[in-house]
């Protein structure tokens, strides 16, 4: 695989560019120079303990350019693990859109502003009918709370359909409707109002990936829960689901599980949501939205962690009847939401992902990856699972190929020792034994191969052996 | 008043090169020449309707300079409503301390970051003992939901006392705790958690600006609502309000009103949450924080607008102990809250403050401010009330001096007048009929000296007579 894409032609020209100059990049910010001891006991001292930093031995990063991140030390690490930022760390396009419009104005939407319809414009242009009013706030969280606000002023009722496993967000009213949170740690279960199905996980779950049927059973279940809502005088407002589940382990659903889901929410009068916060944006390669490769039209779209790459942007896209609903009389008003920079950067953003065809490089990156994790998955029996869509790839450790046993304690060992070879990945998943892989979407095939060589390396140690 | 301060000193440097080239700068921006009927028409096509514009024909608003807007056109507005860009639209400082980040990196707070440290120390160091705990947001909503989550972990309590006519937030958590919202058009009333309290509004309240008492008399209401949540078997969580309430109408609070308020929550085992989203970071003048003018200290702070000068930054402060206690085991993460960039802005706006000496002139300006319009108030039978501290004043209309009769047609004209003569401000309260005057810390008392003459102008035609 030698022809040079669009995609390897711009990375080239950029990362030529930080390369040549690397070392001046990494050591030139003569300001900072606290040593990361310092650091950890100022985080300590002003910092929410709730707010966890990852590893065991914390990872000071001081710069980051497209698919790596330096430390203080100036180590490099490839970056597997943030889907943030999307379109490459400190992407020059995107700085150069908000540098630019900072100087300008940084106002709020009272006042008319072209950049505010021109992204609104642009963002639904990449939705289907009849999908095209735009409200942006600042987080994927602010998103999906906006989005339940409209379901409940749309459907006048109040219950919300979540799957099992599923996190949308650290607000109130999103831990609420997070089974990932409320059935977790400190977790307090499920509220009156939210009712949850199964995972849809072809790996663990009750219907298997051999079972061609098994998104329409799946779905069956919000059948069923509709009609026990119902016995209890219950009304359905939403069913909320990410597309492709992340924090649940890279779960890819069913064929036809959300087709049929949705015909059954429908039907009780509800209103389907779908979360894209985690994977929208052509991750997912065939497909620049994971709906779409459920071939379903939600209600409601939100979006978020990737739509800035990094810079504080998400929003929701609706319908213009649910828009009008939520119209009724009480103002909606984001102060910093809308405003000019953060447009500019989205729009910025969308250039960039077509610009450089990043959605066709995940795709082809991504399969290419998939097909090396499957040759170790071949090679060592800890791998029980390799799935996922595009650059959003899970590899599911299990210590037992027919009990389907966790291997939690080699998952976070993998991690650990990936972070030596200079990788950063994650785990996640209801026992946290999955690996998780969502990369900028400017990872290469080279970065591909340089990572399942570590993955080899490291699924060959002791430690990492089933038993 | 001849003496030039540090205040004046350095708007002078900016202003000067700014002045200079305004022609330059105001048409510069050669990529958006969209015609204003064409941004409304996209506007209206693709932009949630529940977003209002501000002003009977929108304003485009396509650059700022510290107290200054322009327009299209280049009309330039003096900008005497928005607090956000704080230390002046496109501050240099602030805007360099951004675009220097952007370039570096932008994370997440998983890895350390000096950033992120060496601000919240900062912050906290502005803070009373024992405030120095900081969660970093993305906005004054999500800082207020996350202020109520933490009350509940703390406290294993639900229920909230708020004062009428508050805002705190865009989210549904939040439109439950603000009555401006549920008591306002499309709101359906409180939640059964959420308790209201008279505003203590000593022009139009039970009680009066005569009464010396008021403070402990609004506070009773508290220790009321307490007792009738005691015998329905509820407990208090918190009591939340600003120090100043903006929404409501300028209100300021009678001497005393806060610390007999906590007295009375404190021993009902329920916590005190100031939102100095509005009002924080030196704007009252004679503080830094609109607390301390009411000599009290909060367990939970929480910060936004003006915090990031319109960057999307927002903050949560509070006793170590409360931390504890909401670090329960369920993490909490915020995708881009805390991130390098935020953390920059949020630095060079602390900076920038006490650099400029923007407190003083807050003091200062708003001072000769209040003076002056006092004066109008004895030349106006119009004007019912002149209220405010430091750079947030309020001035209330009324057609009947006894009656209090709200003169609201009047305060439309007048901000619609005001926007003729070159100057932005805004109504709020109950009534809409209060002019809300709240500009950017950098406002000149040549800035005054405009603003009050245009006012008297205006106020001095037919349709801004009392009758």
């Amino acid at each position: 695989m030698e022809i040079v894409t669009k995609t390897q032609r711009f990375r080239l020209s950029y990362e030529g560019l930080f390369l040549k100059n690397e070392k001046r990049f990494i050591t030139d910010d003569k300001r900072k120079k606290m040593e990361k001891r310092k650091t950890l006991e100022l985080r300590k001292k002003y910092i929410n303990p709730s707010l966890r930093l990852s590893y065991k031995e914390p990872v000071k990063i001081v710069r980051g350019f497209l698919q790596y991140l330096y430390d203080e030390k100036g180590k490099k690490y490839l970056d597997a693990r943030n889907n943030v930022p999307h379109v490459g760390h400190c992407h020059p396009k995107v700085i150069q859109a908000a540098q630019r419009q900072l100087c300008v104005l940084n106002s709020n939407t009272r006042y008319l502003h072209d950049n505010l319809v021109l992204y609104a414009e642009k963002l639904s242009s990449k939705m289907p009918e009849p999908l095209k009013i735009c409200t942006l706030v600042n987080s994927g969280s602010e998103a999906n709370d906006l989005a339940l606000r409209m379901a409940w002023a749309y459907t006048k009722e109040k219950d919300i359909i979540v799957i099992d496993q599923a996190y949308h967000g650290n607000l109130s009213s999103l831990i609420d409707i997070s089974p990932y949170k409320f059935n977790g740690k400190g977790g307090k279960g499920a509220p009156p109002h939210v009712h949850k199905v199964d995972t849809p996980d072809g790996y663990r779950g009750k219907y298997r990936y051999r079972d061609s049927l098994s998104g329409k059973k799946y779905a069956e279940q919000i059948r069923t829960v509709i009609k026990q809502m119902h016995r209890e005088g219950k009304g359905l407002a939403a069913f909320i689901s990410e597309s492709l589940m992340g924090c649940a382990g890279q779960v890819i659903f069913p064929e036809g599980f959300l087709s049929h889901a949705y015909h059954h929410v429908r039907n009780a009068g509800g209103i389907c949501i779908s979360d894209e916060v985690q994977i929208g944006f052509g991750r997912v390669g065939s497909h620049f939205w994971g709906f779409e490769t459920q071939e379903v039209v939600p209600d409601i779209v939100t979006l978020g962690k990737p739509i800035g790459n990094g810079f504080p942007l998400a929003a929701v896209i609706t319908k213009p009847e649910i828009a009008a609903a939520f119209d009724n009389g009480m103002e909606y008003f984001n102060t910093f939401g809308g405003n000019p920079v953060s447009c500019a950067v989205g729009i910025a953003v969308l250039e960039v992902i077509q610009e450089e065809d990043l959605m066709g490089n995940a795709q082809r990156t991504g399969m290419y990856f998939k097909k090396k994790l499957e040759k170790l998955k071949n090679k060592y029996p800890l791998i029980g699972d390799v799935r996922g869509k595009g650059l959003f790839l899970g590899v599911e450790l299990v210590s037992n190929k027919e009990a389907l046993t966790p291997a939690i304690k080699q998952a976070d060992y993998i991690v650990e020792r990936m972070k030596e070879e200079g990788i950063l990945i994650s785990t996640d998943g209801r026992f946290q034994n999955v690996l998780k892989i969502k990369p900028p979407l400017v990872f290469t095939q080279d970065d591909v191969d340089f990572f399942v060589s570590a993955l080899d390396k490291v699924l060959a140690e002791d430690k990492a052996s089933p038993v």
